[in-house]
């Protein structure tokens, strides 16, 4: 069996076995067996499902096996759910069952100094051909095959009785997650599933005892679904590895990495957390950016690039021109730009005298300022933001436009978000947007852009930096001599 | 009449000519008088008020005026709406009238080169003693008087016939807005109301032909409704009176600024907006440093660490404690401390020692990590949560606490918030949370923290900014003797 195929039955199983499931509703081997439970009666599991457990008959109407040999139909994946203690003795009916794949949910492991023990699971996995994800983990999450191992309820009661959404479960979306830290993985699904993005695929590896984040990017490689790769790390292990891997990737789709742990208290602390010795940090920088990883500093950067990057081509060079109704807010995201490397130089001649002739015609104010920003000021339309929006697609200077429409402006119709978005359809060049404000408009424009296809934003700052990342992933690109090959990939799966 | 007596006929006055009252309604006269007319029927704003416009006889059920100066009663503010030539003949009427505060809402003046104009303008009023806000700004917004000078309507009307809030007005709060550009006001405002912080008082000064920010400052120092001031310049003209005057406001209230036009293309485009020559950044850099003002270059982070600050006292210090359920984003709020200048140091001896003795007695998990951050792992509970950030609270050595309580860990009950808050009442030790995720529970979790006080983050970053502004304020008044009669001050106005 190839890599790719066999890291496939982690998200694609045939058939499952999990072991520890169990009919007490504060048990993690009931939530996870229920998970799978509900999601085949909806019809979106599709495989066969064992529990095992030897003190029961039958758990949620499934019948249950005393060990995982004494299932009769043949097994794809376990999932392990029970003390540490016991997790080798079931790695080796596993093995004795032929499975080639299991995830181990259990902690108590190297994470707490058990290292014999883990030590004692891989010898038993590699001797059997069994790759492992785990433990140590919250394991997989797939929308789309609905493999379903997260252990933490989908909604929680409150002390008043009212129940609320805890770990609400994404729907589809183009980004995946992979996380060394559950926690962070957990959120990061409350976060997509709140603001609907949605996730293609998520795995927490936890202690990666066998599979590691290189294996797994690798293998998202080859998913149809996943456009962005947004990647939490605490430490790599094989940093060689992960580089020749990342670039392989890269040429094709973004990974979007936040390393934590990059100052020495941050270190010390990740240390603690999975043992994991941080190194140097400006080694990180340099091994992301030679493989094209575009490394972020801020949990909202990470999300907020990906959804750039899964909606936009990225830029073709750094020339960036903004186009505003609001003054203050177009100098807060050129500052941001500019202070990011960013290029906003004035427009050129030719821009320049279109965009007069414009102000002649009536058509954008007269006293509009075109240095770029492009202020269209607090008079701006709706029409005002299209024809001043083509002139700067039809620039050939112009890599990238962020568009910061603030509803406010009283004249202001809410169509200029289409208006924008389908003359964008013409070009193949990057848009970002804003608008601030978290009231019923603001919500509206920026979701029906984000319906568009155009990535928005709350704050100028957010939109700049939306940019930057199209403009560094570009760059990137056109160095290796890639661009041509991904923008006309993203294209035909953006049209799909 | 002192200055500040004068100043405060902008926010509170008791009579109010409005020139330029229209019906309207698409007009910006008919909106602002409008506003009054609603705020005057509900009982908010108790002034006289008298539309000015010589075609109409009748405005609203007001009966309408042809001058100001045929007004019958005392005029003491005069709100202008009308085309910027214009101005100077109603200020001269002003003037006769004896009226000692105009705003001028209207544009057309030095913004786009009516430097003459202006003049004009501001010659007369200087003769007649009359303080100008503006020209070419928003105005004010109050709260708690009903003067709401927004031209913005509250709603719009989109292509569909629904109606949606566009320019909501925030109920009262604690944190003032003093802004150069009138697009982020209003923006600000919009942030505002939807995150229910709402807002003290709202002053756009546009092209500040008299009235200028460090004025609005010193008035707002006076202001017992406002706790936190946040500033929006594009360009301070007066450099030593400004650093005189927020030297003495941020012995007693925080001042939070965001300077824009800090890179060359943003300075650039700010000489566009408002004509103002931005200046060497770190120029500014120096003067707000040494006069105690906060300055954030970030949107969100305005806000943010006005609810902070607004929230909670200053640190006395800049060793910073972590508590948390979740190792990954613990470390991403160390990695935010330490590099930006805070100390995350280990605990000393004697809370861990105390730790220890709380992991004997089972009150919290026996494999928590106590190096800083106190990770309660994702075993945590309410409980856990309280013992651990007693001891924290205890410690004299720590300054500050971030709380980040995942909401996702499975045995996490929501008092867990409350416990925490009613810990932090027992001590003066600045407390700020984080929660991540958007869905139910976490909107829950952090709306509560805000609530009992505890400024609450969607980010861990976010938390960490929040306590890096509320140790850089307390280091400031710690150096320059101002922090015992801070704090007393603030929690005396906390406890009102």
């Amino acid at each position: 069996m190839s890599d790719v195929r066999q890291i496939n039955l982690f998200f694609n199983p045939r058939s499952v076995a999990v072991v520890g499931a169990s009919r007490k509703v504060t048990k993690a081997g009931n939530i996870i067996f229920k998970n799978f439970v509900e999601n085949k009666r909806r019809g979106i599991f599709k495989g066969e499902l064992y529990p095992v457990n030897p003190r029961r008959k039958l758990i949620l109407g499934y019948k249950c096996y005393p060990s995982i040999t004494e299932i009769t139909g043949k097994v794809e994946l376990v999932v392990i759910i029970i003390p540490a203690d016991k997790v080798p003795r079931i790695m080796r009916d596993a093995a004795v069952k032929g499975v080639k794949a299991a995830v181990i949910i259990s902690s108590g492991f190297s994470e707490i100094g058990n290292h014999e023990l883990e030590e004692q699971v891989t010898t038993i996995a590699r001797k059997a051909g069994i790759r492992v994800l785990g433990p140590n983990c919250l394991g997989v999450y797939d929308s789309n095959s609905g493999v379903d191992m997260l252990f933490l309820p989908e909604t929680k009661v409150l002390s008043t009785g009212d129940e609320m959404v805890a770990t609400p479960r994404p729907m589809s979306g183009y980004m995946a997650v992979v996380t060394e830290s559950g926690a962070f993985g957990a959120s990061a699904l409350d976060y997509l599933a709140g603001t609907q993005l949605g996730v293609s695929k998520f795995v927490s590896f936890g202690n990666e005892c066998d599979v590691d984040e290189s294996e797994m990017l690798h293998y998202l490689l080859h998913d149809e679904k996943t456009r962005v790769i947004l990647l939490y790390v605490e430490s790599i292990e094989s940093g060689r590895k992960f580089m020749e891997v990342a670039k392989e990737i890269t040429r094709e789709k973004p990974i979007v990495a936040l390393k934590s742990g990059s100052t020495r208290a941050g270190a010390r602390a990740a240390m603690s957390h999975t043992g994991a010795i941080a190194g140097s940090d400006k080694i990180y920088d340099a091994a992301f950016m030679q493989s094209g990883v575009i490394r972020i500093r801020d949990m909202d950067e990470l999300f907020h690039v990906g959804k750039a990057l899964a909606f936009q081509p990225p830029a073709a060079g750094d020339n960036i021109a903004v186009l505003t109704d609001a003054g203050g807010p177009g100098i807060m995201a050129v500052d941001e730009c500019e202070s990011r490397g960013l290029n906003i130089k004035e427009f050129s001649s030719r821009t320049i005298q279109k965009l007069e002739e414009l102000k002649k015609e009536g058509k954008i104010p007269a006293f509009a300022t075109n240095l770029n920003p492009l202020d269209l000021t607090g008079s701006a339309t709706s029409e005002m933001f299209e024809h001043g929006a083509k002139i700067l697609f039809d620039d050939p200077e112009i890599h990238g436009i962020i568009v910061i429409g603030l509803h406010q402006v009283p004249a202001l119709q809410e169509d200029f978000v289409d208006r924008i978005a389908n003359l964008s359809k013409n070009y193949v060049k990057p848009v970002s947007a804003c608008d601030i404000g978290e009231t019923e408009m603001a919500l509206y424009i920026r979701s029906r852009f984000d319906k568009l296809g155009i990535p928005a934003y709350s704050s100028p700052e957010d939109a700049a930096r939306a940019m930057i990342a199209l403009v560094q992933y570009g760059l990137y690109l056109k160095k290796n001599g890639y661009l041509e090959r991904y923008v006309e990939n993203f294209l035909k799966s953006v049209r799909m």
